[in-house]
């Protein structure tokens, strides 16, 4: 059925922090780039400038300037936080943004109305259609880089995520809270009836 | 080919903001919803809770709630903008509250990790599903409504967006940026290779 399609793909959608070296084909980025392109936003303002990186040196330099911005993030994290990353192995280090062959820098322009809904729409547009196009990503948020300065990004944009793109293994799936968790009918504690 | 399906509904989604009184089968929305429940969230913590409102006195009392809110925000909102709302005819009358069969009030716990980009991930699912269920959707961001009290979410959820679900004639497209002038590859200014 037609509206199973969609579905499929946000089912099978997972997260990857390692990628292979295989190259991306130029019309795959394209595409995804078009898919933010058509997100909806606040007052039609389209606030958003996206940066491909796929120059080895633009990309150690983004590397440097986010790791740099991670060590002071993960000194500052919470607890729980921090247990979370160190069971997943996540730290400060974020080699995936020069093992990936494309990085997608995607910068908002803050001072459009609904600005924040409105980027993370076209990011979500981005990683399903990395998805659909067989590849794997990565909502990176790499908060207090600097990247702005780095790509030659005029005011007002400002970093909102880096998404890594490229072929990996497919990671371990995080499992989900069931349906009846999330969902009431009419109030809260009402089950959404499972079907 | 395969990876053209999710860029097609992704073209073809449009926000509707008048709805016809066409039922909406559970299924569809049992799949929207599931749709947000598989979205990736920071920590894998799925900060979010959904309430299907189906009841006409509810969704009554949720109109009434948003536009006391929206008659205050279009006091408030600046120049452009109003501009913008007038030439849309957009006001603070949110008819589509009561006129839509369903509506999902989407609830975050904003002291999730990444809460807001997580929250926002998850809608983005639930409008490209409705879309593939043929039915139209609108991220309507109640600002300031005080709905977790009406429909009994306990904090720390907050209200983020309303999504009225329904059929509706096709809306007028708003027209896209072209990708030149959106997309720069390797740094600001280079434009990305239109292929």
């Amino acid at each position: 059925m037609e509206e199973r399609q969609i579905l499929e793909a946000i089912r099978n959608r997972q997260s990857a922090r390692s990628f292979s070296s295989g190259r991306v084909a130029d019309g795959a980025v394209r595409r995804i780039l078009d898919a933010a392109r058509h997100a909806p936003s606040g007052a039609n303002r389209q606030p958003w400038h996206m940066v491909v990186v796929k120059d080895a040196r633009v990309k150690r330099d983004i590397r440097e300037l986010c790791e740099e911005a991670e060590r002071h993030h993960h000194e500052c994290v919470a607890g729980d936080i921090r247990a979370w990353y160190a069971a997943h192995g996540i730290s400060a280090e974020k080699p995936f943004l020069e093992q990936a062959p494309v990085l997608i820098a995607t910068f908002v322009d803050p001072q459009a109305p609904y600005a924040i809904p409105s980027i993370w729409i076209a990011i979500t547009h981005m990683l399903l259609q990395a998805a659909e196009e067989g590849l794997y990503s990565l909502p990176y948020t790499p908060s207090g880089a600097r990247l702005a300065p780095l790509l030659g990004v005029p005011a007002p944009y400002r970093i909102t995520a880096v998404l890594p793109i490229g072929e990996a293994d497919a990671p371990v799936r995080q499992p989900r809270r069931p349906l009846s968790a999330i969902a009431s009918l009419n109030r809260f504690g009402t089950p959404f009836p499972e079907g």
